[in-house]
């Protein structure tokens, strides 16, 4: 009897228009950047979040942090394909990550596809990604920072 | 061996009290609508996203979106109909839907189990729904609009 | 053939400096506590809403809300443990909750370890939790409260 589990993890950051946008694995062109000491691919953030959290192996922080020197400054789709590793050799496989952007930017729609494969290839496993805005309301829709929360489904064997 | 697959998705709209509230299937009589081209069922709205979100069917906007002008007004819960229908033909069953509603109104629980019955009627899987509220914090705390977070799970076969 | 269950679950409280904080089953010395007529405990809250969500069981409010005194002031683990007993007298077992906080404070690093074991222990099945800030962007950004949002995976038998 398999029992999968499930993770969640969360990511945000603001925006810098002064910086190269790079979320869900691809660069956009032409669209503010995100604040911070990483690219600030929240959606890859998330999905490493949510995938330590359902097998019990921390979080962003705990595995790649400012303890993790090595880490500083790796790619959104680099973080991602380190977590895969370290969730398999955990004795985990990967069942699925899917991702939620809430914001303004990037507009996913047109690259959705593309951005899902280039994370599952990095994955090694199904990811969807979706976005959505939030009607003007809130930091997502004054366009002040970009948000992502994914679930990741996991399960031994 | 069968490995279910999950998704999350969330819809936000902000109240516009000169319209009717429609929100998890239902009216809600003396409460402030939501804005929108659609009925603004964040419900029914973030219950889809999540379940195209699972079975990578893309998301809202490329499923019912101004391309699809033959979905322009439709309901929430016809939108969750279709959803479900186009989660099938693609050979999916779908095990459940969970639905976390963020806002001050509508004041769920007295019609939560109504609520419940209607959007699992119109899936052919159980649906459940709750509803929270913060504390005064935020656009949803100060009343300016209504969030819906959702997680679905399916499974081929 | 076993079909698991998802549930999602959030809860916000504000902070409240005159209080001691009780976060994640833990008490956080020398760091601002959580309004409300409860401890404010948004780790347990949330799980305790995703489960029942997953499992149809309502919600907090319903399961130990104002029309159930007997429940007021119960602490956060207190809830979790009696709210894994009500989905387990349901007929469900419970897979595995993943919590993820988003807020300013507690700083969980440290003690993050420590209060897995504590929640594991309450719910009897594993729980994981991780936490994020919001890079100063909305009411979690500027410290005004502390948001919790989990995921549940329960199955029948």
């Amino acid at each position: 009897m398999i029992i999968p589990e499930v993770g969640i993890g969360t990511d945000v950051h603001a925006y810098d228009a002064s910086r190269p946008c790079f979320v869900a694995g691809l660069e956009w062109p032409d669209t503010p950047g995100l604040a911070g000491h990483s690219d600030g691919d929240v959606a890859c953030h998330a999905a490493c979040n949510a995938l330590f959290s359902a097998t019990g192996l921390g979080d962003l922080g705990s595995n790649f942090g400012v303890d993790r020197p090595e880490w500083s400054g790796a790619s959104g789709p680099t973080l991602l394909r380190e977590a895969a590793a370290r969730v398999r050799a955990e004795g985990y496989s990967i069942g699925n990550v899917s991702i939620q952007l809430v914001g303004k930017y990037p507009r996913l729609g047109a690259r959705r596809v593309e951005a899902e494969a280039v994370l599952t290839e990095c994955l090694g496993a199904p990811v969807r990604i979706s976005a959505a805005t939030t009607d003007g309301l809130g930091f997502t829709g004054r366009g002040e920072g970009l948000a992502g929360t994914a679930v990741a489904l996991v399960y031994r064997g």
